[in-house]
């Protein structure tokens, strides 16, 4: 059995469908595997009027496919209390706070209490007040943290506004702003890799890498999220948070030890190199798109769908060019993109690596070496190198060496919200994004934002079902490179 | 079709098994391919009464399995003329002279020659000798070429006295060694990978490599061949050229181009810093073995083979270290290995990388990365490298990246000797063993023999049907490493 963590876990969003679809689950694989014991409570809130009775009921159909052991669930649920609770009352949190010191009685907790946001984000900021002045966070407690859900602001002001409601009751180190892509296995990988051997550390750098590449794509369109998404697109909703954050575990620094404090530090250098766009700058270096129908018509352009404004100027595809002003990086672009309506479901990683000198006559062109880290939907690792073509005459060609997730790997993988809620009771933020990294992409975006506004653009522009508009990969050609996965 | 090459070949030991079983396929393999058209003609010369037509037929047998037209085969065979020719009789030489030159006229052969020695290594002189005295090395031809099987001497004495032989008539860069692993798709497939990725040519040396590893294992006994082997013994038949040849590979110089010249000029750095042991340092670097029976007792030791004299001293199995004193290998154990009545049947290379040091905690242990190369039985590549482990916790493990040699691909990849042939008629000398390399080789070896010679060594001490005996692995334990393959 693993060393049992105490805590007590308060939900904001109690009721919500991420709590049932994801965190539910979460905890109670991190209770089967003996991370959470005796000494845990879960809270629940909402504003819905719920027993304890009707809360267990809930939280038991949402663990259903997870259990194996009828005593142990009901053992679990055991754990967990409900009350109802309307964020912006005060009053709601003095009842709060009794039931936290009731719990933390009865399971011996410590006062270690962790938060959980999982309501709409105009409510951060009101909730993490009335935790301070209704004195929830604990003195005496080993911890108290605070998980926050996306989006973290809408902009940079957004985004500093909200920091600093969270940061007068929560320090930097108390704060895990969750993006589920970190939590992911093959993104937890991409370290590992790189700096678990020596051959590809070393190599990591201007003088090795010609090039590297983000790939976030989508097949499905906007669905019913119209509303939301008309407002975000996808240089808010998808480069922002997940894709920055992605690049900054490739783009960062060696880090001197494994720690948070390490892996931030190393990680800020990277951001910090990181150039931001002014002006012209952001059409030389980012292309955006929006959605037209597939090529048979059986999918609807864009602006087509429910929901969406006439003549909306949204971007449901960005691709860009960064660049980090760095002696590890001076030179190397680092291509992004994503996109609704693509050809493939897709998170990957293509570090293309210099094809250098060919010895072996003018008649042979080498091609570049890729490693290739395949995130969604299905892990795997990819090294494709130049070898000899098998043919009579000396030639080359490309082999490509994979390894490929098994399906056990996949059973014993935990869920990136069972990983971040784990990490979080042990105070390892490793793997959650930090008020430099945000704030930075947050001026890196809003700068691009504010040229596209200037201007109109003519969607829609790609043919649903492809990997964009050509002027994506027009991009990459400027530079004599391409995409990877095209 | 490709440029056709010009030609008359003749072999010695023209109706032998080799001839039969690889010499005429792999040349209807060259005729079918276009690289023999109009202008090519085959003679076989050996010991045994046989006319033009029996010659044809006994061609015509031969080829067999890979005829697919059966005109296009009677045109390749009409090409074909049969001598009774002794060797050591000068007036058969005049008869020989006489045929090459009406079947140069009748072809318009230019006087292109190819003389391919597969006869009894105590021959290889004295023919070499009569081609001279003779005069059937033109004076006009573009080209005259000797291909010379193995054995290439039987100590450095002995390659010393043929190689001045062979030299009086032919210069070095006429001469083709044939050592049949250096044919070998995978074999040839190193430099490609070495020289065609700047991620591997820059990390190919002592900074970033532990140890290098090559390992020619057989399952087979010594079968029909006591006679031969007992004098040979696995030093002889199996380190001094094969295994040599493939070091030689893995330890040359970048050369400044893919051509033979500079090819062997950059393989000879590495021959010319091999340190050849010594006296007592032979014993502290060098393991040789005998088997035993198998563990069931159903496959007799090396001394109950037919043939095998009683209390024989040879050597069936033999495992060393290598140690080049230059600036890239200073301090780089190269493991070799090779055995016969071994687990299994492989050639293959193994580079191991350092490790580096870990960033990622005490409790992490990192696995040298491997790039293994598997020449036999089939050609794959594998590149054993760190990740991460897909449980809760952070922990690293070691996935391998496998690219394996396809159908298609085995089907065309040619046999080594069609390789061979075709690279000596068009002079490329790449994949032959040089002088340089065959004389370092021998003096290497003569040493160990030498001191092996001195003392009685216990035989027989290995289990047929393992990887030889524990000195095998003890050799590479003092160093702090193991086997890959186990």
């Amino acid at each position: 059995m693993p060393q049992e963590i105490t805590t007590l876990l308060t939900f904001f969003g109690g009721t919500g469908d991420l709590a049932k679809r994801k965190l539910y689950p979460s905890v109670y694989n991190l209770y089967k595997k003996g991370f959470l014991q005796e000494h845990f409570a879960i809270v629940g809130t909402s504003r819905t009027d719920l027993t304890n009775a009707e809360f267990h009921d809930m939280v038991r159909e949402s663990i259903n496919h997870v259990v194996e052991d009828e005593d142990d669930a009901k053992h679990f649920i055991s754990h967990f209390r409900y009350l109802k609770l309307d964020v912006n009352n005060k009053d709601g949190y003095q009842e709060l706070l009794k039931l936290n010191n009731e719990l933390d009685a009865q399971y011996e907790l410590k006062g270690n209490r962790i938060f959980y946001m999982s309501v709409a984000p105009r409510f951060f900021g009101t909730i993490a007040s009335f935790l301070d002045s209704e004195e929830l966070v604990t003195k005496n407690g080993e911890f108290n943290r605070l998980m926050i859900e996306k989006p973290f602001g809408v902009s940079y002001e957004t985004a500093l506004e909200l920091n600093n409601q969270l940061t007068k009751v929560f320090d930097e180190d108390q704060i895990f702003r969750i993006d589920h892509y970190l939590g992911k296995e093959m993104v937890q990988n991409i370290s590992s890799i790189r700096f678990g051997n020596p051959i590809f550390d070393a190599t990591w750098n201007k003088d090795y890498i010609e090039n590297v590449q983000v790939t976030l794509s989508e097949v499905l369109g906007v669905e019913e999220r119209a509303g939301y998404y008309d407002d975000a697109g996808a240089l808010r909703d998808m480069i922002q948070n997940h894709t920055m954050q992605i690049v900054a575990w490739l783009a960062m620094e060696k880090p001197a030890s494994f720690t948070d404090k390490d892996i931030r530090a190393a990680k800020n250098v990277a951001f910090n190199s990181l150039h931001i766009y002014k002006g012209a700058e952001v059409g030389a270096n980012f292309v955006r798109g929006q959605y037209g129908e597939n090529i048979d018509g059986t999918q609807v352009k864009y602006l087509d769908e429910d929901g969406v404004p006439e003549n909306s100027q949204n971007d449901t595809f960005v691709a860009g060019r960064l660049q980090f002003r760095s002696s590890r990086w001076d030179g190397v672009p680092f291509y992004i993109r994503t996109g609704k309506r693509l050809k493939s479901k897709q998170t990957r990683v293509d570090v293309v690596f210099k094809k250098g000198l060919s010895i072996f006559g003018n008649d042979i062109e080498l091609d570049n070496p890729v490693l290739s880290i395949l995130i969604d939907p299905k892990g795997s690792i990819e090294f494709r190198i130049n070898a000899k073509d098998t043919t009579s005459e000396f030639k080359t060609r490309t082999d490509i060496m994979k390894w490929e997730v098994s399906y056990l790997d996949m059973e014993r993988t935990p869920e990136p919200y069972e990983r971040m809620i784990q990490d979080a009771m042990n105070g390892d933020g490793s793997n959650f994004a930090d008020w430099n990294g945000v704030s930075i992409s947050w001026k890196f975006v809003d700068a691009i934002q504010k040229a596209w506004d200037t201007e109109v653009a003519e969607f829609p522009n790609y043919v649903s079902g492809t990997m964009g508009p050509k002027a994506s990969d027009d991009l990459l050609a400027e530079d004599g490179n391409h995409w990877i996965y095209r």
